[in-house]
């Protein structure tokens, strides 16, 4: 294994804190960022800014290149193995290869068996390949990508708002407020993220907008999944918030599709409503991410599914009401295989969130 | 107001990090901590180590005469006003006047009006005496001696262990193992409050032994408080755990006294079943700190009284289950008046430990 200097480590950690500029942007490519260094300095940077624009290391290869940086000295770390395919852009290791860079550092190999030979074709021209550093770091920034890639279905997060006493309403099933201050991380999660997942009875009962609200430098919307097993929401297609921008929105249902009437460009129905049939079908719309927003239903249904949850909690407790994973009946001895990765407390401290990752079985 | 240095918030940091250690073992006395000081330099230190035994200024003063030191220089910290009355031992105040003692730093007044003229009266004989330095720690230290002198009902701390969807037992009442790392942070905290009080049904249902483990320095056990409206834990005197070993026992019930045969003499049996006339009495008792285990009934009727709560989460879910609050019936707008002071990972990263502190409304 290949030991890594301090000075390696920084030029990579500047490469991942691009790479996460591209988060919510690229999708359903990996975000990725690449940084140029020679005798020591850094000459170029670049990272992957939307989807069908240059990938990162092509990006911090012309931006050098049209400053007449020359390259044969130089050292490129980028956070993922350079792609060797024709996509929406040509291969990445023939212009390494052109650019005359004398190594390549690189943080983690493709997962995607098609494009993963980059490194063994870069080093069949004799350019030296690192691989390895911050391995780990660069994984979490393309989760999303790895986990759709390697399964064949999305990454799904559960996000809810509840009680201290796992409570998401109350008995006369009034929901609101119960977290305020922590609002704009769950803008931020949608703007991550490239679909939200809610059932037909948060769609009907909260006529929520599901958009992107508070979260700087994101704009785009996500596609808007909905579980409506009997299609009651179309009867209110005009009227229904979700329905509203031109986000796509697809609803997946039992109803017979035929009995549907003047569905707007942007709605697309199938026929599905079975967990595991609904997000191989968004893993076939080239859907890489999934936040399941509620309810209860919803929650039951796909915590099973669920890579990480966050728990959003607040100061309030409500006795009777209604239960966060109230279709669930469990047993104390039920495993569930999560840790928690990170809490956050509200400046006013009355809410806090638990954000947690599952782990493989001990 | 005094404008205090850092030298001076040195020694009363001292004096609190003594005072500390006598939490648990002083009351219904507060735990204090005093320090002496001439030219500078620490010449002597005290606590107040158990109900009964000298006061942290007394201990200080005459650990320093017993080493010859002389103190018409020197300058007393002590955390709490000196007392000025005849208890279990001889006013703190005419001591320091007889020492010499030149100068006196208080962090806070007593809040006891039967002996808070201790201030005044050092003044009166010349005595420089300042109050106020590091005031809201040491209120901290001795909250539970504020809360009961100042309303005649003990500090109340509410303690649940729920999974993340707010349940303490699963359907079939299983609440084994909810929580298991953070174990030693409730065998603390039943050190440090003078009584437990559970539910009959927690007696009857768990049969716990409500007892002081995995806590160094701490082997005296809290007096056990039960409510027991209709007396049923009489009948298992000689089977239940909470009677066995020789910790006071307290049943509050509705059921006749009379009719109840042959108690040991550590169990005293009241009339009383309202949370305000138990709390009244616990505090005729001269407890003055009760620590609410259990169950939902009882977290239901006391957190009310509240003052704390220390809310232990294990990474489960549950679905249907007994709820920590089941008996509430609140909505989304009701008030609860709490904020957190404290999160807690254990270190699996599978349990964790919100404690919120009453607050007054806004």
């Amino acid at each position: 294994m290949h030991m890594w200097t301090a000075e390696e480590e920084s030029f990579m950690r500047l490469a991942l804190r691009l790479a996460r500029k591209g988060i919510g942007n690229v999708n359903p490519n990996p975000p990725v960022g690449a940084v140029i260094v020679d005798n020591g300095e850094v000459i170029s940077t670049g990272y992957h800014k939307s989807y069908g624009e240059n990938h990162a290391e092509r990006e911090a290869i012309l931006k050098a290149l049209s400053l007449g940086k020359r390259l044969e000295n130089a050292t490129l770390y980028v956070t993922l193995e350079p792609c060797n395919h024709w996509g929406k852009t040509p291969p990445c290791t023939d212009l390494i290869i052109e650019s005359g860079l004398k190594r390549v550092v690189v943080s983690t190999h493709d997962p995607n068996l098609s494009s993963n030979n980059g490194i063994s074709k870069l080093r069949n021209t004799g350019i030296q390949v690192d691989v390895g550093l911050l391995e780990e770091e660069a994984k979490r920034t393309m989760k999303f990508f790895i986990k759709s890639i390697t399964t064949h279905i999305p990454y799904i997060t559960l996000k809810y708002a509840a009680t201290l006493d796992g409570k998401i309403a109350d008995q006369s099933g009034n929901s609101k407020w119960i977290t305020t201050e922590l609002r704009p991380i769950v803008h931020k999660l949608r703007s991550q993220h490239m679909a939200i997942l809610v059932g037909a009875n948060t769609v009907l009962e909260d006529n929520p907008q599901l958009n992107v609200r508070f979260s700087k430098g994101h704009s785009r919307n996500p596609a808007r999944v909905i579980l409506d097993r009997n299609g009651r929401v179309f009867d209110g297609i005009n009227e229904l918030n979700v329905f509203k921008n031109d986000a796509k929105v697809f609803v997946f249902t039992e109803r017979s599709i035929e009995s549907i009437e003047a569905l707007p460009n942007h709605v697309q129905v199938f026929n599905a409503s079975k967990p595991d049939s609904i997000l191989k079908k968004l893993h076939e719309m080239q859907i890489d991410s999934v936040l399941i927003e509620g309810g209860a239903e919803m929650f039951s249904e796909f915590i099973l599914y669920a890579d990480e949850i966050y728990g959003f909690y607040g100061m309030k407790v409500l006795g009777k009401g209604r239960d966060v994973f109230a279709n669930l009946e469990r047993s104390i001895d039920s495993a569930f295989d999560f840790r928690i990765s990170r809490v956050l407390v509200s400046k006013s401290r009355s809410e806090f969130l638990v954000v947690m990752k599952r782990c493989l079985q001990e």
